[in-house]
């Protein structure tokens, strides 16, 4: 039940982060994690990526994707300032979990086979930061994205 | 329709961001932005608190809460490292908007009306970092959570 009727409509509806390069975080987020594209928005000095899993057995219309961005739950917009991408200057992003920039941790994706899915993630070639033998929690593991983001890969039962 | 099938399982379950005090930001979350504590976690250092919308027309059991913990999507963990509510010398944590440490963005909640929602929010002594009357664009806002994170305020029917 919402907590109040004033806020019965809201919705977690998604996570910025900053990314260097689109061609490399939409093939990792599209092609490794496979999240669907559902919307591109080209400003004059940077361009919004949204993404979401598409859980439907079907294919969905573009008018359905651009109508599910801001009204769903699960989108991760991606924000690509131009040029960064070939800039031999741009220092990268902070993800979040070093001095200086230390604040958002990570974003997490479920799977329900977690050992299938890292051994997935080797065989494509994926940065792992933890892998599920790593350290003492032998049920997660966190897998790099392009840009250093962590990305944490957790099993739907898990219990902490 | 999913990607692959062997992404077809996968969720964008949460996203975590660090906390200096739960105390705050539980408020912030619960009462002013109306998520729902699923679960909370203690371990010797740090406390993890699973929130996320209740959407459904009924109180979940605690039982449900932590089924869904890690098995829906839309879910926002808090992490407290224990002390730093009290510690004169914590510097806070970084937004992510502003260098050093610039990556994350935001997180935004999508709500059915902009105007009443922010009227509510000024009421409540939200701190905002952008008004639907400043800047170009006048059907979104930002609010500032306790500890600076930026949280945008979005309208379902959105398009940009």
């Amino acid at each position: 039940m919402p907590r109040t009727t004033e806020t019965a409509s809201y919705k977690f509806n998604h996570t910025m982060i900053r990314i260097k390069d689109p061609k490399v975080s939409l093939a990792f987020y599209q092609d490794i994690l496979g999240m669907d594209l559902l919307a591109e928005s080209k400003f004059s000095s940077f361009t919004l990526y949204f993404l979401a899993f598409n859980h439907d057995g079907k294919e969905l219309t573009q008018e359905e994707k651009d109508k599910s961005r801001f009204s769903r739950e699960g989108v991760l917009e991606l924000t690509h300032n131009h040029g960064t991408e070939s800039d031999p200057d741009f220092q990268g992003y902070a993800s979040g979990n070093s001095d200086p920039g230390r604040g958002f941790g990570h974003i997490a994706i479920t799977v329900d086979d977690i050992e299938k899915a890292c051994e997935r993630f080797e065989k494509l070639g994926v940065q792992f930061k933890k892998r599920l033998t790593d350290g003492t929690m032998k049920n997660i593991a966190f897998i790099l994205d392009p840009d250093g983001y962590w990305v944490e890969i957790v099993p739907g039962i898990l219990k902490v």
